[in-house]
């Protein structure tokens, strides 16, 4: 029953807005039609929004004005500890927003991982918000 | 012009396969309506199935029969380097499956990320996979 050994804890959205803010990797979630897609993209959080840069593309062709899910996670695979956070929220392009939070949003660090001109942010408003720790047993 | 340091690969599929046999963690992507969903699952991937268990929930009502995303991925912040492995494809309950390929599959070790009973088996058969590898400046 190795079931019984495993455990499961919510996190209270307070550590999960923590949690966004520390980590640098992020996964997006995206529907092409009924092919729902995902990407890593580096992002940062502040002000309630998480935002990222990209280039021309499906990211900045099919996210914005739509409902996405972004998530972040951790995981210790010698302990069998980990976490994840999960956002769904809806997709803007904030690049020429000129509203504070997406002034304030194209002011944080984002290092993108890929290479080519990135002058494009795409900022996510979270509509909610759960996270969730977990163990494995070894 | 810190974009021109980053670079990016195309990892092959060979090497995706290795990627998802020698991984244990990997994020599942459903739809609920127009809401994308994603939950990070333990898995086990063998003979061109990734499979996972559950128990009564959310993945288990919307997943099989629908099309799905799976992405796992590896990233280090002190290098910079990383890279993504990315499956799209359908996703059946193969709890009970007499198929060889659901057979096999339910005989691979997954470790459930939660507690609770997990007696049903969902199988994620691919339709399509990409990998790439990156590197962000440090």
């Amino acid at each position: 029953m190795k079931e019984t050994l495993t455990s499961l804890e919510t996190i209270a959205e307070d550590e999960c807005l923590d949690l966004l803010e520390r980590q640098h990797l992020g996964r997006i979630v995206l529907l092409a039609g009924e092919q729902p897609l995902i990407f890593p993209v580096n992002y940062a959080y502040g002000d309630r929004v998480i935002a990222f840069r990209t280039g021309p593309g499906i990211k900045l062709a099919t996210a914005p004005h739509t409902r996405v899910a972004f998530e972040i996670d951790d995981y210790d695979p010698l302990t069998g500890a980990g976490w994840s956070v999960v956002v769904q929220g809806v997709a803007y392009e904030i690049t020429d927003a000129m509203d504070r939070q997406s002034q304030l949003a194209r002011r944080l660090h984002v290092r993108p991982l890929a290479p080519g001109k990135r002058d494009h942010w795409i900022g996510i408003h979270p509509t909610a918000m759960s996270g969730r720790r977990f163990r494995t047993p070894a």
